[in-house]
């Protein structure tokens, strides 16, 4: 038995060992996987600490093998500090003698799997013929979002929108050698227009409107993921109304998501069902489809079951003794020696 | 900013730097002080996974500068596996960016935290002539009960019971050159009589019956620390019944307390009223008390804070890279260089 601990550099070594695309395509059928078992989980809503700059949460989940949590801030000023806006990392362990198995950074694996979330709900729900993308929000997720669609789903043009300037810059940099057909809007509303798929992912901590139903059109699928907390929100009301809304686990979302701005009879299709066809998911090209996510235990699950087995295969990490390992168990008095 | 990394030996050195009887202390005077802000704190009850050998848990608890958290397992089986029973590690982060400050280990350090919270409760609780207590249940947690009850309550006389003699017998090894004086009891009934206080701390995962009423005199305090899951209870119901109970956090110890045998609207206090003079605590000599403890959160939020301090004047553990720093904070995607 031992307790793995995964740097930030570790899951820098990982990514480049194995490729990015080919990591979130793994994530992604381990989320597919995962979902599929959506019974096998024991879940609950994350827990919450609101203060005025933002709050910190823990996503615990478990089967019968395995549990893991994280650990998530969300504040939207910290930039001014020089600090990102979300950090984050978790604890997988086995579930029949509680030992943690692993601990790891999260910050870059929220990043890797948000994309592989937004991919297989989009798999299922956005038109087959879809090329085109917009990025509303072009912080830290925004790079990750992008290549895994085009790698996954085959976007070819991706229209560009951020308040902060220098953000697309920097993403317009990060991804010039993507292949891709990158395109700079002038607003929101200039970058949904035409658009096949609408990603939305900004941070403010707010109530805020980045889409008005004036810039959906028919077929459009939206994959709202900044909307993840009381009081932030990204879409119009009537843009949620009048969609067919989608979400990953209906008792938080109704606290966090999109739909916290409608009453809690409003109704939803929850994607474990749609992955499963017990729900049909889209039912035909006019259709507007929302994936209202917020972010689940079960997402930050599947992917530290990935990294755990590709850190043991290659050797990555390091021994922390976190828990103490003793001769006799019952003498932790004795760890202490004399006193 | 940096996040410091405590293992199990950087919290044996600093017990041996600081000396156990005088960190013990410490925690005490802490949990007291933070006991006595409470409605500065944001509460909620543990969460728990729970699986046939055991139950996880995740502690969240903030004030407006500081969050924190303890995973902790319960798995009484693990002693078979040459695993311990309970396990513990804990995070300690600044509000203001939800940045963690601090990893550590807290198996150790639950022990500690338990033994500081008896020791504040029955300083409030027990009559204040009290020399004699029982311990019952001599596994992983009664030295640490016994020491803090002899050095800040003045026990003497400590008589001992353990369904596994190989418990006790670790017991007195530890304890033989304490001065107190150690008697071995041949029933947990037999332990009780007599005493001035009763601690329970027994580790299995059933409504067991560790004392009932015919061991309980007028006027002893009972210290209940190890029923605290549901399904898990120590003590006949008619004892409870027949004692005023006091309490950590009402909603939790509904849940996971001896108080689980009782009616929702059975009277309990909570501690921190007693501290805090709002309720009288004990009325007369006669009156049995039963701290009804289960371990809440804000008492490892305590022991970090006071272990935090600690370790940057001693300067001990080690700097970890477990969320990313940056240049620029919205390109996390520059962390993995060219894809």
């Amino acid at each position: 038995m031992q307790t793995l601990f995964l740097s930030v550099s570790d899951i820098r070594a990982l990514v480049a060992n194995v490729g990015l695309n080919q990591l979130s395509r793994k994530v992604t059928e381990q989320i597919r996987h995962d979902f599929l078992r959506w019974n096998e989980f024991e879940k609950s809503p994350r827990t919450a600490n609101h203060s005025p700059g933002g709050v910190i949460e823990l996503m615990p989940v478990s089967d019968a093998d395995r549990f893991s949590f994280k650990y998530v801030n969300g504040h939207p000023g910290n930039p001014r500090h020089n600090l990102s806006t979300v950090m984050a990392f978790g604890c997988l362990s086995d579930v029949a003698t509680g030992w943690p198995l692993m601990i790891s950074e999260m910050t870059l694996l929220t990043g890797i799997r948000t994309a592989a979330t937004s991919v297989l709900a989009a798999s299922a729900l956005a038109r087959k013929n879809a090329t085109t993308m917009a990025m509303i929000g072009n912080g830290a997720q925004s790079e990750f979002q992008i290549l895994a669609f085009a790698d996954q789903l085959g976007m070819k043009s991706i229209r560009l929108f951020d308040n902060d300037e220098d953000a697309t810059r920097k993403l317009l940099r990060n991804l010039r050698q993507s292949g891709l057909d990158l395109k700079v809007a002038c607003s929101a509303e200039d970058a949904a227009r035409g658009a096949d798929i609408v990603t939305t992912s900004t941070a403010d901590k707010t109530f805020a409107t980045i889409l008005t139903r004036d810039a959906i059109d028919e077929g459009m699928h939206l994959n709202a993921i900044g909307g993840d907390c009381p009081g932030k929100t990204e879409l119009e009301a009537q843009v949620v109304r009048d969609a067919s809304v989608f979400v990953e686990y209906t008792p938080q979302t109704r606290i966090e998501g999109e739909i916290q701005q409608m009453p809690s009879s409003f109704a939803v299709t929850e994607l474990w069902e749609v992955l499963s066809g017990k729900h049909p998911g889209r039912k035909s090209n006019d259709e507007v489809t929302l994936f209202d996510s917020v972010g689940f235990a079960l997402e930050d699950f599947s992917v530290l079951n990935v990294v755990y087995e590709l850190a043991l295969e290659q050797q990555l990490g390091q021994e922390i003794e976190i828990v103490p390992k003793m001769d006799d168990v019952k003498d932790l008095f004795g760890l202490l020696g004399k006193q």
